[in-house]
């Protein structure tokens, strides 16, 4: 789970200075240009920046996305020629943006949290800008992705609704992407919930409470990163920017839905770990009673019984019992009684 | 309690894309063909696209269930000719939706959880689609039950308000068996609670904490799968479908006030359970607290006892009270009243 | 408490079916007749249809009581006489209602929980539903009851404002005077919870948690039968029915201040309880605490004495200290000693 | 903290019935009467109804001020003078009122809190209601307090805004009061929950525990009395009420400005006595811990020993080791090496 | 963390008495004036009032800026120069503001919390007042401090906007300092809060606790001191004040976000310092377990063999086993045989 990142070294600059805030990066940035009618399609990774500039005033959708967001000059060039504001260029570069969404007029921008699960399972978030003109798409990404490629496939077979739509529709399938993946990061999540629902009952380790604090922690990063989402595509299918067709916006309360069914298991999946946590808290104090317990009923037999044995390895001159040729059997025939007696005692009170 | 479905496999598929989500079925899907008039009354099980078609342009109001959503081809025979979004086909076919409403114009379309016990007392939760169309109703259900069976009777007898009503009136029948279905459920689960709050205070055992456990994650279901539903028929009975005629609003009212208590008594019912976990875990504690209570006094009364004997059992040569007639009756005269002042000030203290 | 009533046997009837669903009940339905106005007054017990029925189209002001909802066919004379929609009839036997209010243009319908203390200080709910019309007032609770004399004391006497005003102000009256009885419970359960708080801290017994369990269920449902008449006198004060006179909503404010108040001192009651709850589980361990530490202090000063005596128990034939003249009174020394510097250490660390 | 007043004494009392309903109180009712305009001042004390009542005609502005409000024949004589409604004197006379603001066209109502703190640092909270009339005001108090004595004397002395302005500045003159004083008490409460801070890390005892809990009572009520006065005062400065001059709504503002900082410090000093709570148990709990960890030493240090010590008080006839003559030494030295190496252990593992 | 002020010295006191309400300071109070356009700049210390109050009239935007408000002269002569009413000035002076903003035609007066970190690591809050009129803003700090440094640097460079923005964008810029510094401190926080996390499940100490307690404590007065702050940038960014331009609006959206963000993010630290707890209470409780299990083990297998011990130390005359050559071997046998199958049944249980 990504960090609160390092915003603190901005503090004191301009507004709109650009400064790259997020995970260090070593990647050169890639660019991918796409543009596409209802009967073309052209693809091409370029860094000429004439290339991508020329697109915005091609005929038909042109799609740039961008894969990497550390290099300021790139950045700055891709700003000066799509005319966008500097405190969107600032915002794109700063990694730690909840999600949200602006009208600037020429164009609306876009932020929202791309989740992935890497190689340990562990839950990746990236941040992913779209800035969405009249007949152009900007996507930046923190790095390179599969997460877009079926969109560029959907383009490319001209499958779907895909090249006969808008820039809006393509937003969309962008948008929706992204939280498609969403589910993919929940049900993994639900894996572990039942995985250890098992073990909390069958087998609670310390290690169990520290997972269950790590589900706890991830659902809390997970509710911060896609809450915020929800008004920003209930905004937009209220018609709050003019880019998204008023056709497209059935495609949008589609995401809304599913928005609101992830935050909706979200919350599930948070009372479930609380449920988890009062039963592995159970679990534990349950254990422990039941190891008190014998400790009890052994203390309880054994002390009266020991007690008695020491009564008869006194040395008084005059114990007529330590002279009777049946004494010994007689008291362990008492120890016997007493022990069963005390047996019987805890059985019928439930503690054995 | 169904769990939260595959959704990942449909992760970058483009929207509308019919894939089927939820439990796997085997059964063939069922249809029923159901046209009555105020005086005619038609019932046929039928597979032949054209005749439910048809359907649609004859008079009177046509009802087609559809029991068993997982046959592709079939749904998309029944969409094309009754003139449905590709979307509300992917919708019907994914039975993990939450619960909503969405006017289409020519139709609207609802969507709903079905609530019913298994034979083992368990809550099975099935979705239930209705399309609402200008004179006809068409419900999807995952398979067949028995919960439609009296509004079918209510119409074949003429009896009631329903063969003289339009299609708004249907969809409200339907509606109103589903939700009439749900206090079936909430009734067994108040009967468990009962049972339990007795079991938790004569009886808490591991057991009674995995059956309350149990019992909140079921509540904690009941409302995801209910809650929404509350949002849906309110904006119906606000008149937010034309197709639901201004008379038959008083019948969504009811069916409104119906759900308001069915989610005031989850809520109760989730109050009551978290006193349950209170009552558990100090009856746990309290009950631990009394064997330890045990142990103490026991302990307490023998230690000292043990020393006493103890001391008596040392092997010195000058232990004057060794020698004396009357020392072993004085130590267990010292020994009884050292007990029995133990026993005195517990009880005093009311620890015994 | 009154619990969640057999809702579940009218699943699959069509609606408007009268069921009686509550507690069973044998006396006679009882109906009483009042009418009168400004100088007239006229009361008497009836059963003949007719007449009730007359007294609608009377001069003055009519109030008739119903005492008694199970007889069904009774219920539907008075429907069919008075003019009721099926769906109030079906709500008024049904006494597993949620407090509401609705205006059917001919007459608004209100329903909400009467609460009285029984002979053994439990509450007891009682469902009443007052049919407010031009010049008519319908009254029905499930058995008879004192609560409404006073009302028909006063309009007897003719003093107070009742006799001058419209139905809409007899309606208040009849509300207030069961809202006025909200106090009388709430009261008796604030001396319970001042009894609870000393008992909790002087004497915390496992009887004294159920004692807290009951109370907080009791306020559950207390909450559940209250808070929805809030929105219930809200909507008739802001003037949401037209039955109720401009001159007659400082009244219903009044009845609106009262509500607010109660459900106000409702939550304070249940911070108090989970307060309660707080101090009674600190207050357990606390006295478990106490045990533990005497517990601790006899071991580990008795432990230490008892093993000295074991060592001059001991056969060897070389230990010279059992030889010499002061053996003895030397280890007893030694072993007070001990003992006591032991006792030391525990005061000084407190736990003596 | 003053209690839920025993309201119940006027369940079935027709509405306007005045009934004092608070604490008893023998002190006679003083009145004051205060006649200033921006060149006069006039105050005296009087009982004559025909003088305040002259009052009202007067020119400057009226403040009457009664300090008591057991008098029912003083309250009638005073209501029909003003003519206040009959619902004004009831909520007057009954202590326990929810603050609220009404308008009654010729004045308004405010009814609201003053808290105090009596000898031995308790709150006190006693009923303040005010009516503002065109060109005077009342205010009634359960008994003479000082707190409206610095208005009184600024009204003297001419000192300030107070003798320029109207009815409505002297109104927020005496809320303001009211306000303040707020102030004063929750500071104590500051230094109280300070004061615990320091307690419970250093010093937790049960005594604790009960201050803790008292101090969350009485934040509860202090929450009941001061929460609904936003509204009012909130209601106020929007100009819900024509008595209030667009020029004082500024000074509205002011208090609204300070209740809401109350309100916020009370949320916080709630978290913080919960957070307290948190601690005390936690404290106590390490305390205990810390007692158990010192038993399980010495029990596990002394049993192994006082085992070896008696298999050497064993009585068998062959038993080498007993003849040896080392065999004393020898086993001593066993012994401390068990003992050391046992406390070497624990102190291995942090026991110790 | 600043406490709640001595608020209570103003109780009485009428409306705009100017008492400084906050830390006793002894520096002289510093007055800077910055005067500046698109063209010039000019800064100077001053503390002659004519030379500030002639700026007001200047070209240009003026800023004064006030560290120190403990003088109440020196304020009362800045609030007649620049017509401020006497309110404002009380609420400058009193340094337990919640942030709010108010706007009074001719300016509108903000007041914020400036956070920073002493040498300690605390959280100091300090209160920031700014006066933003047509071509002037006064700023009013309790003390120096370098927050607003990198403001007058990016002035006097000419760097950035500023010099070409109206006083508008001045106030922003100064609370986009105030606010970037929120940065500084909650980053600082996050790393106690992992640092804490380390420290919880390796090592749970009692000064953990103190120190969870602590941030606790610290994150409601933060919150208590930025909560508030979203309604005055939000209100501002609504454009509810005429003193920020259409064009600044943009700007001001930007620090809203940032404020959005730092309160989801003490939110999530909120979480995650209940987690803490959660966490740390179970590793004590944990610890204890692992003290207790070991105690009960070794009582457990001691007792019994204690007990045997006594049982052949007792001094019977008639005991056959003493008399056996083998008897002391067999019994020391006996003792090992039941020491062990304890170990093994315990570590079956898992307990050892």
């Amino acid at each position: 789970m990504s960090k609160f990142a390092k915003r603190s070294k901005k503090a004191g600059l301009p507004p709109g200075t650009l400064v790259h805030i997020g995970k260090k990066r070593s990647e050169k940035t890639r660019i991918r240009l796409i543009n596409y009618d209802e009967s073309s399609f052209l693809e091409k990774e370029t860094e000429a920046t004439e290339e991508y500039c020329a697109a915005k005033a091609a005929t038909g959708i042109t799609w740039v996305n961008i894969d990497g967001i550390h290099q300021i000059d790139l950045l700055q060039r891709i700003g000066d020629c799509f005319g966008l504001h500097p405190l969107v260029l600032e915002d794109i570069m700063n990694t730690d943006q909840r999600p949200k969404m602006e009208d600037f007029g020429d164009y609306v921008y876009i932020v929202l949290k791309m989740l992935t699960l890497n190689d340990r399972g562990e839950i990746t978030a990236e941040q992913v800008s779209l800035i969405l003109g009249k007949n152009f798409v900007l996507s930046f990404r923190e790095q390179n992705s599969a997460i877009f490629d079926p969109v560029v496939e959907r383009i490319k077979s001209g499958k779907g609704f895909v090249r006969k739509a808008g820039a809006d529709y393509l937003a969309y399938a962008l948008l929706d992407a992204v939280v498609d993946h969403y589910f993919v990061v929940l049900e993994k999540r639900e894996e572990e919930i039942d995985d250890l629902e098992e073990d909390v009952i069958a087998n609670a380790t310390p290690s169990t409470l520290q997972r269950i604090h790590k589900l706890r922690r991830e659902l809390i990063f997970l509710r911060k990163a896609i809450f915020p989402f929800r008004n920003v595509i209930s905004a937009l299918e209220r018609g709050e920017s003019a880019f998204f067709d008023q056709s497209s916006r059935i495609y949008l309360r589609d995401i809304y839905d599913h928005t609101i069914h992830i935050i909706d298991t979200l919350e599930t999946f948070r009372d479930l770990a609380t449920g988890l946590l009062d039963i592995y808290l159970s679990s534990v104090s349950n254990r422990m009673n039941a190891v008190m317990r014998v400790l009890t009923v052994i203390a309880t037999i054994f002390m009266p019984l020991t007690f008695l044995a020491g009564v008869y390895g006194m040395n008084f001159k005059h114990m007529p019992e330590l002279e009777w040729t049946w004494g010994y059997p007689a008291i362990l025939l008492l120890m016997a009684a007493v022990g069963i007696s005390m047996q019987v005692y805890f059985r019928k009170k439930k503690w054995l």
